[in-house]
């Protein structure tokens, strides 16, 4: 009996040659620019792809929760940044784990900084997170008055050491070309640098560095740090931005297929959105789409002739439209590989990771 | 210590006698009409909340896996519908399955039903998937020739029981107003009845029932049964649809405030894509939202005077636009509500419900 026989349900497969030549890749860049590689840990949550980057040299990392740090944590990771701004309820959880090994926490202003001056109760490292432009949460790069006030806080911290500036591009995300990255990276970059002229004192160091960046970016000169994720498994909205080929792409979802509409040259498979996520992409000719199609077989997947996607989702059921002739060639209890919009979100609804020699990783973080 | 203040994480609260309430209203409509009531499990997912339903008469249920089905069996249900085409990896779990309960499964067409003549090798019930115009799956209604080609299949068959004919007008949910959607019910009526005049010989019973439709109309009379499930909980979708009332609702997630960006009147809370799911709508105004806010206490929740939204999520983070004053009532760590956009996918990513008593109901199925 094979690997795709024993698989019942939509069920994540991963192929870890490219994981690794990913993790690799990567290593060797954030190497070759002689900057801290910090991955970000929440793209695929599993102690044993951890190890992976171990092996690379690997030996901070960043998490998006406190939980996700804590479960790295009881796996000998002992220098870890919690990339989200420090939630009160959790500063027990912090106080407990920086007792044990170093954790790095965000201050987004002044305000947030002074409460944690009063619940972070251990030595922690703090980076004032700054908005570069992804307008989700931090300090504006240039609000000097702000980071005056935020300097002065740090100066009568008795817990909390000033890190550095750190700052996500998630608006890379909204571009349309490689260009587009670069430039979103160098204006980051100078905004970074700018905050750090006006900050009082020792800034620290600066850290950036979201996976198209990353990805797309020769050199990471002027930086001391960077943070991708995404990268370890890529999926279709990296490679619709051209941060990645498709061979880079190191996660399908297996999903037998149930039914074939005949009339409409529809697929219909069992693999919806609780597997692949609700998450979406437009397409350049605006169909928008929830995963591309891919042919599974015993060793891997690859993309046939024509692009077929994935139409819509309900709770169980993907609809892939067909028109072409890999409508005919596959049938009810067939399997098929979708290529998901976005990895994270799927990696988190599955939380097992199948690969082609027979192992199953499940050593995913709680939430 | 209060329920609330032990909460750190996103957490869904369960307003028990709300859901009830729900339950026990629509097990009395069902009963007024006449018509079996075939509740769909997978809102929920949960044997206590199966439980609820029970002492409201239940005793036959709808799933929308093979997996789910077989959860809800080792608790005693007896009678289950298994709404989706029959994945045929699935079948030597029906075939165990129809040996200790009453299983249903679906065909979706003739070849469907050719098929699960070969591999379905226990007395089953079947029902003929009628599409009448979500045009997700199944036979079109208007289909003469394939209807005739299933009854003919169905004579041959020694294991499948014609059960009757299924449908689900899930284009139910593009309506806008509760005329729509009356509209849309009495359409998918017209529709299923048209289809068993066609059917030839003893087509069995007509089920169907969305939410929507079994919230806003009245009677059932030409239906048999009725297969509705989000209605356990609603949610924002339903609200804004006109199927329930705001004190309908009976889940909301506990977000902790992490941020409050005092420029943009913004506040970021611990709550992002792995909590609420990617599902989203569009209000009145064009905006598209991720979930509502509510005020929530120690025994449940309330609507604030304004209407406030989350207006985009990432993997953990929730960003609300609150430019009234609501921004200024809350602070880093406080706890607020969401009312989640689709209930059925919240459900699902955090699988744990809290009640305001103080119980943690976690008996989910698996996936």
């Amino acid at each position: 009996m094979t690997i795709l026989d024993k698989i019942k349900r939509p069920t994540l497969l991963l192929d870890e040659m490219k994981c690794r030549k990913n993790i690799a890749f990567m290593a060797s860049k954030a190497r070759a620019s002689k900057v801290n590689f910090r991955p970000h840990f929440k793209t695929h949550q599993s102690l044993t792809i951890g190890e992976w980057f171990r092996e690379e040299g690997v030996s901070s990392i960043t998490t998006s929760s406190v939980i996700m740090a804590k479960h790295f944590a009881s796996d000998g990771w002992n220098d870890i940044t919690i990339a989200f701004p420090l939630n009160p309820r959790e500063a027990e959880d912090v106080n407990e784990l920086s007792r044990k090994i170093r954790v790095n926490i965000l201050a987004s202003n002044s305000g947030h900084l002074e409460l944690l001056k009063r619940i972070i109760l251990n030595k922690t490292g703090c980076f004032v997170k700054i908005n570069t432009g992804n307008n989700r949460s931090g300090t504006d790069w240039d609000d000097e008055e702000e980071l005056v006030r935020i300097a002065q806080a740090f100066s009568g911290a008795e817990y909390l050491r000033m890190n550095g500036l750190l700052t996500h591009a998630g608006h890379a995300y909204k571009s349309s070309s490689k260009a587009e990255i670069i430039d979103v990276y160098n204006d980051t970059l100078q905004k970074l640098q700018a905050a750090k002229r006006v900050y009082p004192g020792d800034s620290g160091i600066l850290t950036s560095g979201d996976t198209p960046s990353c990805s797309v970016v020769e050199s990471f000169t002027g930086l001391d740090e960077i943070r991708p994720g995404n990268f370890v498994f890529y999926d279709l909205m990296q490679l619709q931005l051209g941060s990645c080929s498709r061979g880079q792409i190191a996660v399908a979802v297996a999903c037998p297929v149930v039914e074939k509409n005949r009339k409409k040259r529809e697929i219909i498979i069992y693999g919806g959105g609780v597997h692949l996520s609700k998450d979406s992409l437009k397409l350049p000719d605006g169909k928008n789409v929830f995963g591309q199609i891919v042919l599974v077989d015993e060793s891997g997947w690859r993309f046939p002739d024509e692009d077929i996607y994935i139409r819509s989702v309900s709770q169980e059921h993907g609809i892939i439209s067909a028109p072409g002739k890999f409508f005919d060639s596959v049938s009810p209890g067939d399997l098929i590989g979708v290529i998901p919009v976005h990895s994270c979100m799927t990696a988190d609804l599955l939380r097992e990771y199948h690969t082609f020699d027979g192992r199953v990783i499940s050593d995913f973080s709680p939430k």
